[in-house]
């Protein structure tokens, strides 16, 4: 068993990889809650969605996010009614929300309801989210304007584009949640455990804000390496540089381990990072240069097989 | 100011004579919302939304209820997760869904959305639900097979087509319901009181089954008419012929008037039906006979003028 601590875009190319790669065992996503919200009644879970459509083939590959071939009547319709559109949601990926919605009120657990969706979709992996208990991040901003304001990681990221100072973040709700039994063999049994090149922050961060995960993560330390999301000094994707320079780390690879020191053993990096290979060593952490830059499926091949044999390095 | 008792179809059609016939006095429709449900985590008011959509010109003339111009697509996705779809949400329909849930959960009651709703349609009523409170029709219904299920007003309405015998209905949460101020001063003030031609036991049936609702329309009886939905002994559209018969009633304008008896002064039926002229004014009920068939506008016209001036027979 291969567990894999996912957010959402990032992760989903890397275990695109992975399932590629063929290899014998099974794969468990553990998934960012942090990001879920409640969105005009309906039950949104962003990171989960995203690797379900990208691993179906479902993805809109432009965005890296939602369905191909969607449509957008009822968004229309709703802002003539003057309702809230700036979190889109297109009618093709209504119809997930609506399921999930709809069992849940049935009393499923988020971990069932996910498991029929990725059931459904054939998904070659079991998808599962960090708990079935609520989390929220929860962010305190600095609008460029100077007013600050308390909001839900969608209206930072969505509403707000990520546009403003992140001054703290909270996932509240990670001290009290619990693991299901999935989540915990997992995290037990797993032979590796890679945390996924996502934001280290804003997407890893409320798993390992979960205490019985993090204990589990930092006591298998020798068995877990991360993939590093910044590279070159910039996130690929969304803000996960400006919020690990916000939190006091730099905006590099060398931030990455910074942040995961106490739970890896090794940290895959770019090799354009590789000048600092040796400052991240020197903090406990071996360090794989390659390219992480997943373009193509051969290269996200490749960054799942050295994930895989880093522990050999 | 008027005030008209409604359920969906059949009230949204005589609403539709009452605005035309353009006279003075300001228009307010009590609505059922005994038919309400949330399905798939949305809140669905499906006679409000009949009388808005049909007000406001855009609903489906083939079906009488939901939009015209409708895709499917949300619905289509659905069931291929699996999901429930015997209640069909088209996706410009779904707006209206997600714009009343979100509001509701920011807070406002259903009036307040209602009318967001209804001023964005431009509609020239106001229109009201019977209460913000929340209450629910329930059938004890036998199935042709002999099984008996207890079901919402939805499940009987629209997953079996109203095809079980209906053996008793409840209409959960009436007696504790409270009513607005707008309710009450339309019960109060209003100049007459017309029960539209709906359903009387299902769509009426949970308006009266408010106390203070019923205290009131038995009060001002002699300012009451009721238009019946019986005509020839069958109902224009939908169950109620049927479920006045399980309820004990004649399945025609008898047994409406018999129904309505505490509650009207004045009942209007149709002129197929005059031979029940006699019976029904044994009960005190004036009768007025007239076409009640509403096919044309100038026919609903004709009879919304009717309801105006039947007072004077």
């Amino acid at each position: 068993m291969i567990t894999v601590l996912c957010g959402g875009v990032g992760a989903a190319k890397f275990l695109e990889g992975l399932i590629a790669l063929d290899q014998s065992q099974e794969i468990v996503a553990i998934t960012n809650v942090g990001d879920d919200d409640v969105m005009h009644g309906l039950y949104i879970c962003p990171d989960l969605d995203t690797i379900t459509y990208t691993l179906s083939g479902a993805v809109n590959h432009q965005t890296g996010w939602g369905l191909a071939n969607e449509s957008w009547r009822t968004m229309e319709r709703l802002k003539g009614l003057g309702g809230k559109v700036w979190f889109q949601l297109g009618d093709l990926d209504l119809a997930t929300h609506l399921f999930r919605s709809e069992r849940l009120r049935e009393g499923a657990t988020l971990e069932q309801v996910t498991k029929e969706i990725s059931d459904n979709a054939g998904l070659k992996l079991k998808l599962l989210p960090a708990t079935n208990d609520k989390i929220r991040t929860k962010l305190e901003l600095v609008h460029p304007s100077g007013e600050t304001e308390s909001t839900s990681f969608q209206e930072y990221f969505v509403k707000y584009q990520h546009k403003p100072i992140v001054k703290d973040v909270f996932y509240v709700g990670s001290k009290s949640a619990s693991l299901s039994p999935s989540v915990i063999e997992a995290l037990e049994e797993s032979e590796r455990i890679i945390i996924a090149p996502s934001n280290p922050i804003l997407s890893i961060g409320p798993i390992l804000a979960i205490p019985k995960i993090a204990e589990t993560i930092a006591r298998r330390r020798s068995d877990v390496v991360a993939i590093s999301p910044i590279v070159d000094g910039k996130a690929l994707k969304g803000p996960a540089d400006k919020v690990l320079e916000a939190f006091g780390y730099p905006a590099s690879a060398l931030g990455v381990a910074q942040y995961y020191r106490d739970y890896i053993s090794r940290l895959i990096i770019d090799q354009i990072d590789s000048n600092s290979i040796d400052q991240i060593e020197s903090l406990g952490v071996r360090v794989v240069a390659t390219n992480t830059i997943m373009t193509t499926i051969d290269s996200k091949i490749s960054l799942a097989a050295l994930a895989l044999t880093s522990y050999e390095r």
